[in-house]
Order: C-alpha cells, then structure tokens, then sequence
C-alpha cells in the first residue's frame, strides 16, 4: 500500500465490471457477455473510478483489459446510452463525454501498463478502450470498428482522433474513424493497430502471460516507459531528451539497476524488485 | 445557401480549373492535360479561392479532387513556374510559397472530406495536393514524386514535412522527401500512402462514389471527424479528449443522431439530413 | 570553411572514435570491435563534440555513422558505463544522461543528413543511435533491440520515446521499448525501421554510395529538407507551411535552383553546387 493513502476507502465491490488482483496483476473484465460488454454508464464509471483508485495505491504493477464471453466490448449500449442521452439537456450531454474520456485519459496516463486481451468485436467506445491501452493482444477474430459515424457522431470520440494518427498513421485513421469499417486481425496487424497477434482463442492467456512478465519484471522501469511515451507524444525533441535524462538518473539509483549490474557481473538472471 | 454570406459574390467562372457541383459532391479538376495538369499561378489561386468560397457556403459535403487524362498532376510548371520565380524579388517569391502553402491549408481545414482520385503522376505540388487529401483513392498507375530537391528546392514544400511524417512516419518521409524517389502503387499502399487502391482506370469512379457516400451520409459527423483529425494532429491528449466531449456533445443534440436511434429501435436504415 | 569561425581550435585527433573526411562525406566509425563497439563516456563525449565542430564548420555534407568489426554498436558498455554510475552521485547522473540526449539531439539538428550503416547488433543506445539518423542502411543481419529495460532502466532513453513513436507509430514503439525484445531485418524494414535493405555484407558500401550521392547533390535543399522534417515534428501545420515558405523563398534565390532551370532548358544534367 502506498504511503499516500488519504481517508478515501478503497471500493472493494465493483457491481459493473469485475476486478481481480492477483501478485501485482489486475484483471479487470468487462462482464456482460449476453450484450457483448456493451458499455453502460456504469460501466464507464467504474472504469473510471477503478483506475484512479489502483493508480494511487500502487500495488498493481500491470493490468489486463478483457471482455467476457464472446467478444471484448460492442461500444456503448445502444438502448442504455444513446436512448438516454437523447434526454438529456447540455450540461448533461457534456459531462457524459467527459467521462468517456476521463477513461480514455486514465488508461493512457495510470502508472503501469494495459493489456488489452481482444477477441471478437471491438466496436466504438470498445475500440477506443483498446486503443488507448499500450498492448492489443488480439487472436485471428478480432475486429476492430471505430463506428461512430455510423450512429451520426464524430469519429474523434474519446480521443480517437488524437490516439489513432499517432499508431497508424494519418492515412489509416481517417479511413477508419471516417467510414466506420471493421479492420479485421489481418489488416489490424499489416498497419500496427495488434501488438500481439495469438492463435484463435489464446488472447487472453497470452495476455495475462504478458502483463505476469511485466509485472514481474523491472515494474518501474516499465511503468516509467508507459508515462514516457504518454508524455513524450505532446512534447518537443529538446523536451523529451531532458525528460529522459532526469528519469535516467533516477532509475540509476534504483534497485534494479544495481541488481541488473551485479547479476550481470555474477552470470545469474537479475532478481527484480520492480522499483 | 449559409446565413453566414457577405456582399462577396460567388465566383461562377473558373478559368484555371474546372469545378462541378452535383448534389453535394464537388468535382475540381486539373485540366491541363496535355502538360500533365501541370500547375500555374492561376490553378494555385483558383484552388486557394475556391476552397475558401465552399468552405463559406455549406453546400458542398464532399469534394473530389481530379486530374484530366493521364495523370493527377505534374506539379509546378516548369517554365510557367519556376522560370517565373527566378525573376521574383523576395516579397513575390514569399508571396508565391505562401500562396502554395494557403492551398494545402484549405484542403486540411476545409469543412467536408477531400478524396484525391489518382491515376499516372502525383508529382511535386501535386503529391503534396494528394497528401494533403483526406482519401487517396489510386490505381495501380499511380505514382507519387516528392521531387522538391531534384529541382535544388527543399523537401518542405507546402506543408510535406510536417504531413508526411503524419502519414507514413519519419522514416519513409525521410527517404521520400530528401531522394525525391517515385513511389509506386504497391509501396503506396504498404507505407499507408493510399487509403483504397482501385483497378487500373478506376481511381476516379471510386473516388466520385466515395464521396458520394460521404455526402449522403451523416455529413456533419464526417466534416467534424475531419475536423478533429486535422487539430488534434497538433493537440494534447488532455485538450484532445475535452474536445472530443464538446463536438459529441453538440452532435448528440443534432438530427442524424436521434435518426439512428430511431431508424435502429424501427429496425430500417436511417435517413441522414447531414447535421 | 565557414566564416563563422572563432577561436577554438579544429581537433585534429578523435581518441575515441574515427573519423575521415572525403569531398564533404564524413565517415565516423566507432571504433572498438572487440567489444561490440560498446560506448564509453570518451565515445559519448566525442560524438557530441565532433557532431558540433562539424556543424560549425559547414565542410560536410552529409555523415555515414558506422561501426567497425562484426555489428554497429552494442550501447553503452556494462562495465565502464553501468559499473561506474553506480558510484554516481545525483549531479553526475545527469550529466551523463544530458550528454547522450545532446548526442542525440546532435544527431537530429546537425546541418547535414546522416546515415547509419548497420550491420549486426544496434543495441541500446547503439539502437537509438542508429533511429536518430536519417536514413537507416541495413543488411539482413541488422538487429536493433532498444533493450533498456533489460538492465532496469526507462525505454525513453536519449530520446527513444519521442521518436520511436514517429517512426514506426506508438503501437510498435510501446511493444519495442517496453519488452526490450531485439527487431530483426525483415520486422525493421516492415515497420518503416530500415531506409534501405542491403544485401548481406553491403550495408556500408551502400551507406557511403547514399551520403556521397546526398553530398554531390543539391546539398543546402538536402540540410534544409531535414531541418524542416525535424522542426516541424514539434510544429503546428500552420506555422509548419510558414516555415516552408520562408525557406522556400529564400531557396529559390540560390544558385541550385537557377542551375536546375538551366540544364532543364538546356536538356543536360544539373550541376549542382550544394547552395
């Protein structure tokens, strides 16, 4: 636990996702398989409020994004979502997509790495979730449909049109967020949007072996990447070159680094301590 | 017609380009095929004044961007150009590159998608034209010469250096703007150059359809997706997502949005107005 | 020689590197083949230092950056550069990280396109290296792992994490900086990591083929197109066609531009003076 615990109570019940942490690990699934994982706002806002609280507390060192059942997530419900927010007024409206994404922001900005295990349908907000994470472990059934033009919105949801650009390319993602096609595991793979591509049905195993290794690995140095790249996107050359110099000079008076040099120097595998 | 016209009147004679508007699709084509549509001062202006008058009225909800006969476009003439500029004192030869600079700003800004149909050259200012293009739609013919230093000039010519990376990442633009080396078809569509690769001679029916589709479709969503894409290119995630919550939530209060919900829960295909 | 010159005085002799200058090409090899050509501060110091005379004194037109023996560069050394920041105290961790984030900065601001020819292992800060040039020339054993997290340390290492992302896009940089995991030829050349596929054994003869050419050519066009590919990744589109305007005006009253024009009239091949 984290020395910088206020009075806030940690939520120990999430009712719209599940979470499990196990040795460093969390497995957070979207879990509403009958509707694809379609998202409500509860959803969203557990996601939301889940990630701020593991951010503060540290004791999680990778995480792992999954969908229950067939799929990982069909966007936002179509009944729950858009039928509500055609009834709201405008402060409602903008709060809403504020927190959407919050989310988004959380996933990039939350100080360990995300693994999004991905089968199936990864539609709308669902794409951007996986989007936003820094692993797409993703198995032949995997597609990938940014449609929010398809119900009358903007492709840049959520922050998709800042996120996507900078993994694909400009040229891709205008295509992608403008047309609303699925991009299937294939194409999802030639133009960078899979990190990991797996055999039909080993997404998730693949990833929860995937954010072991992280975690169990030099987490720090992990975790200082992910906030690196997150940073360094919005950040000049000369910026970027003294950001890194500062965070090198730390991790140098970290355990890992002197652990890494002695199991060097006595020809044995580093024991990591993650800081 | 928008509420938003001035005294300025339309211009209905284009002399240096030829421009049709059909049901909210534009057509602007280089006709000057017998020199490969190389540009001139003229075809410069024209396209500068003609994006800025139809991106004032609102009537057009896409734009396809052509050359006549056998190719897109050879970039700047020679003679008419360049043996032009070498009489220029330095207030003209700054006027005439931001000039070039203000039609690539347009097609980037504009208010509807710009698809470039591409068969033969696309070279020079007219790789750049195309670059600058929402869409790519090419055929195999196609070819795309950054060739600035092979006439002693530099690889940033309007905007290429800042697009370029955007599109097909540092590297490739490297190559592509420092060697001016043509890029084939196949290349094109590897590096993310092209966004649809047609059959050899029919770049510009698929180009004419996708704009079609564009302008038939929820239009407004499309232009503010394009919006978007354009200026978070240049945004932080933090200001990315907060204005990806105001444009949602503005087109959460339009007509296509309620459309879909409506055409979606009557089981029918929905009508778009476009806004 | 520049007529900007004050009184420090040319060094003459590079203890910890090689270089040779021929007709505006420089050839800087690292020099230590018995060790992989692993960095040492000397190497670090050196590369800063000569990469800044060489800016000042505008003799070279182009650089090839090399390694002698079986690979380019195998980072920094385990035992004089990791053994002895141990020792460190706070203020000289970073001043050793600033000084390779100078080199690299070096890399990219140095007025002269440069080109890395890598054969075997480009590892660590071999690898970033290797990223901040130009132009990547590889042969088919080329193996460029940015392992820093291997020894505990941040991905983002001189740079690594503003660029990597900008030349193979954020999915592949995450994947590449975070696990450490070594890219090979064929990976490299797929994800826009390699410039130019040699055949095996031929990556330096082909490094020094380009630079001669990028030397013999229009050379100030050549400095320019890379000053602009590297301001304008930290630049808005609207300031980014500015840039190239006043760059391009000034361009055109050189004596490569009219020298163009010239031999295009006269149906003959330019000669180009590099200004």
């Amino acid at each position: 636990m984290s020395p910088f615990t206020g009075s806030a109570a940690r939520t120990t019940d999430w009712r719209h996702l599940r979470c499990e942490i196990t040795d460093g690990v969390a497995t957070v699934t979207l879990a509403r398989p009958e509707k694809l994982n379609a998202l409500t706002f509860g959803a969203y806002a557990d996601l939301r409020d889940l990630l701020a609280e593991l951010s503060r507390e540290r004791s999680v060192r990778a995480l792992v994004l999954a969908g229950a059942g067939r799929g990982f997530c069909s966007g936002g419900d179509v009944d729950e979502i858009i039928g509500a927010t055609l009834a709201m007024d405008t402060a409602q409206l903008l709060d809403f997509n504020r927190m959407t994404g919050q989310v988004v922001r959380a996933v990039r900005e939350c100080p360990f790495p995300v693994v999004a295990a991905v089968r199936g349908v990864a539609a709308g907000a669902g794409a951007v979730l996986a989007l936003a994470a820094d692993f797409r472990v993703a198995d032949p059934t995997a597609r990938f449909s940014f449609l929010f033009t398809r119900v009358g919105l903007s492709g840049g949801d959520m922050g998709a049109a800042y996120l996507l650009p900078r993994v694909v390319g400009l040229g891709h993602a205008t295509r992608l967020l403008m047309l609303g096609e699925p991009v299937r595991a294939p194409e999802a793979e030639r133009i960078g949007l899979i990190s990991q591509l797996t055999d039909e049905g080993s997404a998730d195993e693949a990833a929860q072996a995937l954010a072991r290794r992280l975690a169990e690995g030099p987490a720090l140095a992990h975790a200082q990447t992910k906030a690196l790249l997150t940073a360094e996107l919005d950040m000049p050359l000369s910026a970027s070159v003294e950001l890194d110099a500062a965070t090198q000079a730390l991790l140098m008076t970290g355990e890992d680094y002197a652990e890494f040099h002695a199991a060097f120097t006595e020809k044995r595998p580093p024991k990591w301590q993650g800081h």
